[in-house]
């Protein structure tokens, strides 16, 4: 087989891929985050690049979402482009390519109780009289330590290690112990350092938070796009693609114990402490990142009745999982309560607390899929709403996710002004500045509660006419433009169409009727909800008022919206912090109970409502 | 690298072996097992081969080993010559590379009670409604069935293999239960078939029993010379072995599981079943075939205090052991009591019920160590006894193990008669013979007290003058021929010569010491012990006569000798057939006193008055 160069700008990273590659696979091989929305498919047009030098293939099935001046230019789309000789590729923008990504944590009050303890032993010396095995003398030592001799429990790999360590530190050594059993053994007395990492694998990012498991304190932090995404944006395609493509599960699987693995070493770096001190970690995820990190096929997942395989908590030896910390570690894995609603919604009720909250709260999660539950220590309901990646940027004309280069916030003023993550020339909008575009031209009456945008000539709100400039048709539907072809990044107009709207409506249409459906569930009227926590990366950069305006959250509870930043990353973090904590994880996990959206009664006409706009 | 074809005859096994390998490694490629007494280092001489085409190399150290006429007919010691060519080469005789394996089994009631259940269940459909996991189903099925929800426990390879087989069967499964963990799951109902089998891992030999584990019944009997012999014959070489050769450890352990493995498949074929029927194994071994088994380094019973790492008993999974059995398969581990009484003691001790006698018994197993244990329900001792080889014919000028062309005894008629194993042509002595020849010397007054050989002139018995011809001198010592050149497989004479009378007297001084500290140490006269177990092929095999006349056994034990053959054997069976008796092997090795001979006060003189033969 031929082999040739691939050459990447800016970076200046070269690869050898095989003839009849795509330029996709060979961004994976160079280490490349890119974020490939439709997975590959070609049909999301977000992966252009342009080839500077080399011979490019024939176009195909790009010509549909390349412009002739773009092919001229020698743009093309990674995921379709195929290599058959040595080229250089430009990336657009490398900027891009990093992610910005919400780190926040709420503060709460608990009790630190790490799921792991270090013990100190000095283990009598081998007697001939006797010669009482290594492992019998350090049960000894255990039980003058308030252990139990008949639960005492050790491993093959500790036993193995035993008699070089005894011997090796004449005999003091230090337990590490999970309950009654010997997790890990090191010469002489290491009690004091004893670090964990929580982590939180969300479906784009992954973000790691280093702690000292005795004071709780936060030693660094760390974060990347999940390397899934190169196998596709949403949960769904990473379902077909573990699934239906040879080895698919284990490339998604090794992917993100790699990413992991690749996240640790960073955290130590960044606080000074090596890999080995970590003896814990814990793992926030929904239910299909979860199954994967684990090796479990999702699949039954991805069908009716969307079972998963495992909903309980799980602890395993990081080995198990090749997760590179301290030998003696562990892994801890926050439940799930369903197929769509998973541990990182256990996660984030855990650090929320509502399963002791006097009053109802309503807690929201917006992303591909929304997770939305409802409840006080009394009772607690939860579902999971198929919203689409919309809020995303994905399937919107110029949409993109919330990372450099995107306007993240829209205001009407005299003019139309915007703000851009990162500064500098826009290239896209993300879903807050769809929010906030949508809900102004809502308010204006541009848009009417249907979702239709009117001809100039039927607007009589007299700032509306202001932006009579924004308003054009394009390819025969009505759009709004945000900014003009010359003041982008790429040199294209960057605008909100019509259906760029149905598309939004579709989303946050099925965000609110799983609020609706739970408020009905639950047996409530809205104003008895005394709190609206949003959690998640997009829920903090939301406007609030925007999403009333939507009609995303109902508008009378506008006033109660509180953004709780990466909650799940907290619920994760309390989860390794205390032993307490992560048993509790179980009981809210049992606790909550799961409403199936498509089982509802009445649902599809729950929803139908529920696409319109609040205000006319 | 050059490489050259080394040919076996008989057998015609072909081998290539890099320029410059002994013939002992490329019998060991061949898989030829041959028995490397002195483990390879050309001190014994017995791996005489001949090299009938071909050239060979410079003699060097072999000179001291061979005869001249030897050299001439192309004999050479296989682990001395090396390969520098294509050569063909004749081995002795094919039929001694086959070993003779005492294989046998005491009857003993007990209840079958195996350590793994099968449990069929019809696990619940999933619903769409509650989405309650796989595990979670399959959870409330076995509790239906008696178990606790908060004991189940299951394994990250149970619950990756859960969603398919789950699917696979229409939810129709059989869980394979060790206590309440799911050690396997398996599509449809499997509960008729549950095969297991009982190993003895001993330093020469490894037998292995495939049993029913629902009836007991045996299905077939397996054995092997063990592997480990090529780098070592003795437990002290594969310690050294072990401790000192690069990556020693792994090998011996490799070499030992691979030959497990191989008499797994065996077995199953030999029954008509599958490995994949195969769901637990246990082993008994002494202690360092025991830590070698498991990968755990022997060094610190190498050495004073002799203390072992592990002494209690240990379940493994059989995959971590790389054992190919079912995979959801157990492995059974038998506790050890000291660095030089292992767990094949406690096997021996669980298969005689010592500890539930009410007679006082003497267990002996003799060997390289034999290991001595006396007692009842009220106490038990047990040591053991570095006897040394010479019970397996090494150290002894014309000996060899049991096996075929061994002249295993020898009676004083007329003239003196032997018995050869597998008839044929003698090729050497083993320790039986060894025991009956001298035993017959000392009765009839040609060897006395002290163990000198007397010249024929001091002979006063008139029988003894019958064996005038068979008193000669060799090499300056007085020796007893028991067949002559010409009636021999090889060309040679076979004696007892003095020196190999010291070497006995040296092997059953340090029983017989052991027997004499063990009734000090319980405080009990010889007459007090009522029965005297004979373990082990050696234990089966000798004359009980011979055994007391030279001393091995006290006289006054002759009459209640009684052999149980390969007990460490069925108290393996024992402890794979019912948890409860697994679970007495615990006990049995707490409850068990161990006696350090090397610290036992007074010991050496005990020792020097035993080499003394009873009779003059």
């Amino acid at each position: 087989m031929n082999y040739h160069k691939v050459f990447f700008k800016p970076g200046d990273i070269l690869v050898e891929v095989a003839e009849g590659s795509t330029l996709k696979e060979a961004m994976n091989d160079a280490g490349l985050e890119f974020d490939f929305l439709c997975g590959g498919g070609g049909t999301c047009g977000k992966c252009r690049v342009k080839i500077s030098e080399g011979l490019t293939t024939p176009v195909t099935r790009e010509q549909e979402m390349l412009q002739m001046k773009e092919l001229d230019e020698g743009i093309r789309l990674a995921c379709m482009t195929t290599v058959h000789n040595d080229v250089t590729v430009s990336l657009p923008n490398q900027k891009k390519l990093q992610h910005n990504i919400l780190i926040a944590s709420d503060e709460r009050s608990f009790q630190i109780e790490p799921q792991l303890h270090k013990v100190f032993v000095e283990v009598d010396k081998p007697s001939r009289e006797t010669q009482n095995s290594d492992w019998c003398r350090l049960k000894e030592s255990l039980v003058k330590r308030g252990y139990k001799d008949s639960e005492l429990e050790s491993t093959i790999s500790i036993l193995r290690q035993m008699p070089d360590v005894l011997r090796g530190s004449n005999n003091r050594i230090t337990a590490v112990m999970y309950n009654s059993k010997v997790a890990g053994i090191e010469p002489e007395d290491t009690t004091k350092t004893m670090l964990g990492m929580a982590f939180d694998i969300g479906t784009t990012t992954i973000v790691g938070y280093l702690l000292d498991l005795y004071s709780g304190k936060e030693l660094s932090v760390v974060s990347t796009l999940n390397p899934q995404t190169t196998f596709g944006a949403d949960v769904i395609s990473r379902l077909t693609f573990a699934s239906h493509e040879e080895n698919g599960l284990i490339k998604l699987q090794s992917a993100v114990i790699e990413s992991i693995n690749k996240l640790i070493i960073e955290a130590v770096e960044k606080a000074s402490v090596t890999r080995g001190q970590i003896y814990g970690v814990s793992f926030a995820a929904n239910t299909c990142m979860h199954h994967i990190f684990l090796g479990i096929n999702p699949q039954s997942i991805a069908v009716a009745p969307y079972v998963p395989a495992l909903s309980e908590p799980l602890v395993l030896d990081a080995s198990e999982l090749k997760i590179s910390i301290n030998q003696a570690g562990k892994v801890f894995m926050l439940p799930n309560i369903a197929g769509f609603v998973g541990a990182d919604t256990v996660a984030v009720l855990l650090a929320t607390e509502l399963d002791r909250s006097e009053d109802i709260k309503l807690v929201i999660d917006i992303g591909t899929n929304g997770e939305i539950a409802l409840g006080s220590r009394e009772k607690m309901v939860a579902c999971s709403a198929a919203a689409g990646p919309a809020f995303e940027g994905a399937q919107i004309s110029s949409g993109m996710r919330g990372a450099v280069g995107a306007i993240d916030h829209v205001y009407y003023r005299d003019k139309l002004e915007y703000s851009v993550i990162g500064g500098g020339e826009p290239l896209g909008v993300c879903g807050s500045a769809l929010l906030d575009t949508v809900a102004g031209l809502v308010e204006l009456g541009i848009v009417n509660k249907r979702g239709k945008i009117l001809a100039y000539e039927q607007l009589t709100n007299p700032v509306a006419r202001r932006f009579k400039e924004n308003l054009i048709q394009h390819e025969g539907q009505g759009a709004f433009v945000l900014a003009e072809a010359s003041t982008t990044g790429h040199g294209r107009p960057i605008m909100i169409t019509q259906s760029d709207i149905r598309e939004l409506q579709m989303a946050k249409g099925a965000m609110a009727a799983g609020v609706r459906v739970l408020i009905e569930t639950y047996g409530i009227q809205i104003q008895d909800i005394k709190e609206v926590l949003l959690a998640g990366a997009f829920g903090n950069y939301l406007n609030p008022h925007s999403a009333c305006v939507i009609g995303l959250i109902p508008l009378e509870l506008e006033s109660k919206i509180k953004m709780i930043g990466n909650a799940a990353g907290t619920g994760s973090k309390l989860a390794l912090l205390s032993s307490n904590e992560f048993r509790r994880s179980k009981d809210i996990a049992e606790y909550v109970k799961f409403v199936e959206l498509g089982s509802y009664p009445r649902f599809n006409s729950i929803f139908g409502e529920c696409t319109y706009f609040n205000i006319q």
